[in-house]
């Protein structure tokens, strides 16, 4: 590549890349920001929650790699640059970090994991009905690289699995419910809803209450897209009603989640720490490596972003 | 079928049998204990937990059918009459039941939900360093039916699984340990134990501190089988030693679990009723049905047992 490749991150993580980068390509001239040197060097920028304005800097920018599958943090205003490609990272660790937490989150509302927990501090041996798997319908907002991984993963434990996405999806043993017509019928038949979606304009606040109403009574929610599709006050008022059973939640609206938040210490509430799936450099290296090559020659980009759909 | 069949286990649960077993055979002849009638009668007996030395009483007794997985308890001494044949269940959701609990519990253990949960209850926003699991390795002691269900998901997930069997076994993407032999080979690579093995005088307390020791220092055991593979005084010396990281326990010696019995409030251990798979009369009423039907034919009967081996 003619050119440098901006990083910008965290310290930590801004090390981590810098070495599996090298590691496959030892001539890169890598800038970690905030020492860019000239700003006319950098051609392609990899990158995570950095300022947005600061990219309009470099008058050679051609491709804008986010560092990890969402790309929401490309858009925040001012947005990117216009004419910069934009590509996210597709990886199967990724992938299947995400589908271990999901399936996780199902499994221990399924199988009542905290109930018995509770039973076994006040030392009750009792048994609970036991679940109906072939009954329980899961519903997956997202049929991304993600969501589908997850859906196919549940469908083989036997649950009902359906996914809702803009667009038609198909995914062997998942129905398939699409944009704003299907979402009334989607949310009538899930007992179980998972949001997988990417942030746009289009799915900010889509966890809202309407959106809950439709669930039938006692339906559990998993939120492990971004915390700006979830209305905060919306869930807590869901949950408090009683017509969610309860929540788990990976991210939030402001992180790290404020120690006062009533989240917290909510008794239908678990959550996590934005830990579900997290970016691992040593194997995403080669596809950003890739994506280099790819634009030194003028090749198609791999994983390219819709800049209108903003996904 | 010519005779009777002989329901014994608890009142409910041998009413729903009735009812299972009769929407399929209106006219089947069920005895159900004590209420016996002829000992002649009876040809089958359908049991669960039953008084062993009554069995003797029924001179025409052809086949006794486990209401389980397990055969075990049919083996208590003294024993099932001799001459009798003796099938156990097989059971596509028992089996998918059980490779839940199994998915719950290792998912649990591997994605460190214990101490996310502390962190929670102390309002602690902190990321843990992330499991790898491409290089946990998963040790699946019995691959019978459901210990091949178990390592199969648990292989499609991406962990490393291995299984131990008295017999070689060939299950894809599944490593296979034989035998004495192949114990200690198994037991060192083995991160995260399950026992699924059948409870024979073979496996009886083969969970111990030898057993313990040649795993490597922090795994983690998980049994789902019996109570008496456990010996329970060498868990607790293993995990509080250091040498174990935790166990999931469904199964006891003595079921309830005594409420004064250290499993319950030990900081290492999650424990459940024996609940992680129940058998389903209306998913199993047609084998039983189908082996009535072998029975008064002279056919093979399906899912036999040896009686020699005990499972």
């Amino acid at each position: 590549m003619s050119g440098a490749l901006l990083l910008s991150s965290s310290p930590k993580s801004m090390a981590t890349w810098r070495r599996e980068l090298l590691a496959l390509a030892p001539d890169l001239d890598l800038r970690l920001y905030p020492e860019t040197g000239a700003a006319e060097d950098i051609v392609a920028a990899l990158t995570w929650n950095h300022p947005p304005e600061d990219l309009f800097r470099y008058p050679n920018l051609k491709v804008l790699i986010s560092m990890g599958a969402g790309v929401d943090h490309l858009f925040r205003p001012p947005g990117p640059p216009p004419g910069v490609a934009i590509v996210r990272l597709v990886d199967r660790l990724l992938t299947s970090a995400m589908s271990e937490y999901v399936l996780l989150a199902v499994l221990r509302h399924h199988r009542q994991a905290e109930i018995y927990r509770a039973q076994q501090r006040t030392r009750i041996w009792h048994e609970l009905p036991p679940p109906d798997t072939e009954r329980t319908r899961i519903g997956i907002m997202g049929l991304g690289v993600l969501g589908t991984d997850a859906a196919r993963k549940l469908a083989t434990l036997g649950f009902q699995v359906a996914g809702w996405s803009r667009r038609p999806k198909s995914v062997e043993g998942v129905e398939s419910f699409v944009g704003r017509e299907g979402l009334t019928p989607f949310l009538a038949r899930t007992d179980i809803l998972v949001c997988l979606l990417p942030l746009t304009s289009e799915t900010r606040g889509i966890l809202n209450r309407d959106t809950f109403a439709r669930l039938p009574k006692g339906a559990y929610v998993i939120n492990v897209a971004r915390g700006g599709h979830l209305v905060e006050d919306d869930l807590l008022d869901a949950l408090d009603s009683g017509h969610l059973s309860g929540a788990t939640l990976d991210v939030f609206e402001t992180e790290p989640l404020p120690g006062e938040h009533p989240f917290w210490g909510h008794p239908k509430i678990i959550l996590t720490p934005h830990i579900a799936s997290a970016t691992v450099p040593r194997s995403c290296a080669p596809q950003v490596i890739e994506n280099l090559r790819r634009l030194a020659a003028g090749e198609p980009l791999l994983n390219t972003v819709d800049p209108v759909a903003g996904y």
